[in-house]
């Protein structure tokens, strides 16, 4: 089986010597993995007196990333990123990952190293172990579809549905930066060195695992989801789901200089682009009255993480702020079909 | 949210209307799934004293299937089909599943709408529940991305390593017939009725779970896998894992009249033509002289499914038949970038 890459495409070393390559990749399997890569299906181990949650997402060529300026190993950190996203945003530990694979046949097999070598560096430091996969031909685009579990006590699992009126709304990092970072990019000037910070937002964002964690172990959060869509969709979400309104303080949000500053700098007006764009892999919660203690106890282990309280629950429904003199629905986001 | 999609295309409909069209098609989920669609990701309850064996594979417009012959319904069933069968293969009983689907805009709403109505009706019939998924736009082909999971005792897990020399080999069904199907539905001419049911064998396959879990729950199989990629393929593949050869008898092989007369009226061998043609949903698996009793058992209750003998496990490595004369080796089949 050659596992020599240079100047070979996909197409050309086959199937067989692709899964050769992604199996000689792959660590050893920790003890839960009873059956790992190489049968018809993996076997795992339940983690004990826990909640699987299981999450999937794809990310497709021409969608939600461009070759041409999206480095291959940016691909499959993304691709992982955004599922363990999702496992972080209900307070789960991360286990298992699946790796679905739609490849044109003219990718160079050095991108598809690249690309694995992304996804499992990103793997190893969250403690996510690839256990099983699929490769086929693409005859479009290249489809990076990655499947994550994950493990929760089923009392601390977050949901979207738990806020109350009277809670307090908090995100955590800044908004908008991976937005205005692939703006950057799409431009066709160099990226100025100023905007590196929003770049690395967008082509390698940290899924928040220890925060959702903590917020789940200390039951420190009534609700809870991840912005892959924007904070205009999580909120509406959280809203829908709680059946509850939300009021934001615009003048809260924290959006940092560089993001306001391109997005000012390109007409955009930089609140409305940092609500309305997708890519931010933060977390967006709901703390209760009650949960204050616990919640403080968080921050104090989450340091060097910002957390923002953007704004407060509230009974009559939807999800508003104060601009321009009055009060205004906040936009609700990213459109996958629109 | 517009829930009626006659002469609308998925663009139009917008991914919250096609979730919400979605939600509206899945029956109410059984206790295990502590939550279910709508959330970052569903929580399940593990199932007690079982491992979990989950399993993922994309079907792709253009590699798996085409739209010009291929109705909607087909593709979902298919896509869920691919997927059970590799659990059927594990010994597994069907648990959860997740859809990721890669839509081009211009898709009809009413295609999706029975896209999904083959994939629930093949997931009710067996017992597998739809707990989450994903939903995006594809600039090219359409991609339905299916995870599915099972639940299986630790010992009584099939996988394709157990096969030792002196063991039988044996698969379900007939061979071929799929791939003969599919051949009738891309020829230009109408398919003749003797043909009908072979393009139900590549529509509509029908994954071996019973087969798979008494196999399993008997301990009546030492290996077994599920021939996706075709006989050969699969033959190789036991061999490899199982660190043994096998020797075929070309003559028992199942392959029906009408596969038989389709590949030799189109110059093929059909002997030949069985073994490498994919998407044979069928089991292949070995029995040891201490399950034979064992396996009358499983037998008696699989009527009605034709199992047949192919073949004897072997120390010596090779998979192997007496063809024209000679030993010879047996193709290994459906390669997915050639």
């Amino acid at each position: 089986v050659p596992l020599s890459t240079p100047n070979r495409t996909v197409g050309e070393l086959g199937e067989h010597a692709l899964i050769a390559l992604i199996r000689a990749r792959v660590p050893a399997a920790p003890g839960w993995v009873a059956l790992g890569l190489g049968d018809d299906a993996a076997a795992l181990e339940p983690a004990r007196n826990a909640l699987e949650v299981i999450t999937t997402d794809a990310s497709v060529e021409g969608v939600h990333f461009d070759r041409a300026f999206t480095p291959a190993s940016a691909i499959g950190h993304r691709a992982l990123a955004m599922n363990l996203s999702d496992v972080a945003a209900m307070g789960a530990d991360p286990r298992a990952v699946l790796l679905s694979l739609v490849l044109p046949a003219s990718l160079p097999a050095d991108e598809l190293v690249s690309l694995l070598d992304g996804l499992l560096g990103l793997a190893a430091r969250t403690h996510a172990t690839l256990v099983g996969g699929n490769i086929t031909r693409s005859p479009g685009p290249l489809v990076v579809d990655v499947t994550a579990t994950g493990a929760v006590a089923r009392r601390r699992m977050l949901t979207r549905a738990g806020a109350r009126p009277g809670d307090e709304v908090w995100v955590s990092g800044s908004l908008g930066g991976a937005a205005a970072g692939l703006s950057a990019l799409q431009s066709s000037a160099a990226v100025p060195p100023e905007m590196a910070a929003c770049v690395d937002a967008y082509l390698r964002p940290e899924p928040r695992l220890r925060l959702g964690a903590l917020l789940g172990r200390n039951r420190a959060a009534s609700a809870c989801i991840d912005l892959s869509d924007g904070l205009g969709d999580g909120l509406h979400q959280i809203a829908a789901a709680s059946d509850v309104g939300i009021e934001v303080d615009p003048g809260a949000l924290p959006i940092d200089a560089a993001t306001r500053a391109w997005f000012a700098g390109r007409g955009r007006e930089p609140i409305e682009a940092a609500v309305t764009g997708g890519d931010d892999y933060e977390l967006l919660f709901t703390v209760s009255p009650r949960m204050r203690s616990r919640f403080r106890t968080v921050r104090q282990q989450t340091r060097g993480l910002a957390l923002t309280r953007i704004g407060t629950v509230r009974r009559a429904p939807g999800v508003t702020w104060n601009r321009d003199g009055g009060r205004q629905p906040v936009p609700s986001g990213y459109a996958h079909f629109q």
